[in-house]
């Protein structure tokens, strides 16, 4: 049965998405999070969340999104939000990696796949801005919680930031104006350094 | 704002679920899995493999349900599905753990949290079903792959097993099939014990 072959191909392939490792700690600052880890979040904060988008979106499809942002890691590895030079060169290792994985699917639902994610990096509808926004406050939330761990040691400054959260009022104001709360407390804790 | 503190509390609370570390290994042998990277795993394969349910589902409350399903591991633990004497304490202190976790959420949020993981653990609705069955092809697939590492240091045989596994024809089977190929190649690698 040569379909079910191969979504279980793609089910094996993705489970090395537990072993990419971001930048941030877990809350309790055991240690760093894993890519799976992350999206698993995010995927029950659109469940628990999905009432403060700007726009109404299509919750399964942004689940799905979530869910699947960062599997073009497991080739491209992490690259962290404050690497300028490793910024520049994410946009095609990431799609060389999407090219290689989602095609281990059928055609139907690589394609599905694909445009999900192509759809997200483009970050134009509803659903792409809310699930931004969320992949944002995810790790802020964490990196907060953590007394700034993760930003301490990488010396991360106010205006970094603001530039990184751009997109967050985009997809949810309310969930943005609640950030900006924490972002201010996190300044005066000296989690963040002002700039 | 009163609400969204509560779904805040409740979004940090559950970081805790990547801490709860299970029996079975990653697919390459390199370490146990979390329980959210495993819970990951499923709803992502929910996408994949709704094809295969014996009985129409409805996709997205299937989703969520995979994504709490081992929430109240948070307060009772992992209990490995072959400890006899903690299966006998399991029930108790995992609705304990729901009593406590799912009511950090706002009333309306709580209550559809707990009745979603009632449903799944009751295992009648087409969704419980197929979760059930993801529940368990998915830790089956890492012990596979890894040549029955946690098995192996369990001594787990072929009688455990399949009484582990009678729910997963319920789900799916069409997956029970493909599982069962699976087990036939496993007892010939001495992946699992013949009894």
């Amino acid at each position: 049965m040569d379909r079910l072959e191969k979504q279980m191909q793609f089910i094996l392939e993705v489970d090395k998405l537990k072993n990419i490792v971001r930048q941030n700690y877990l809350l309790d600052g055991s240690r760093r999070e894993d890519d799976a880890d992350h999206s698993w979040h995010l995927a029950l904060m659109c469940v628990i969340l999905s009432e403060y988008a700007n726009e109404e979106i299509d919750l399964m499809k942004t689940m799905t999104m979530v869910l699947i942002h960062d599997i073009v890691e497991i080739d491209a590895g992490d690259t962290y939000a404050y690497d300028t030079k490793g910024n520049e060169s994410k946009r095609e290792r990431e799609r060389k990696a999407a090219d290689r994985i989602f095609n281990l699917l059928p055609e139907d639902q690589a394609k599905m796949m694909r445009s999900l994610w192509d759809e997200f990096e483009e970050g134009k509808t509803a659903e792409a801005k809310f699930a931004a926004t969320l992949d944002r406050l995810q790790p802020y939330l964490l990196n907060s919680g953590s007394d700034g761990k993760s930003w301490r040691e990488h010396k991360v400054t106010l205006s970094q930031l603001m530039k990184r959260n751009e997109v967050t009022p985009l997809g949810s104001r309310v969930l943005w104006d609640y950030q900006k709360n924490l972002i201010q407390k996190d300044l005066e804790k000296g989690n963040l350094i002002k700039d």
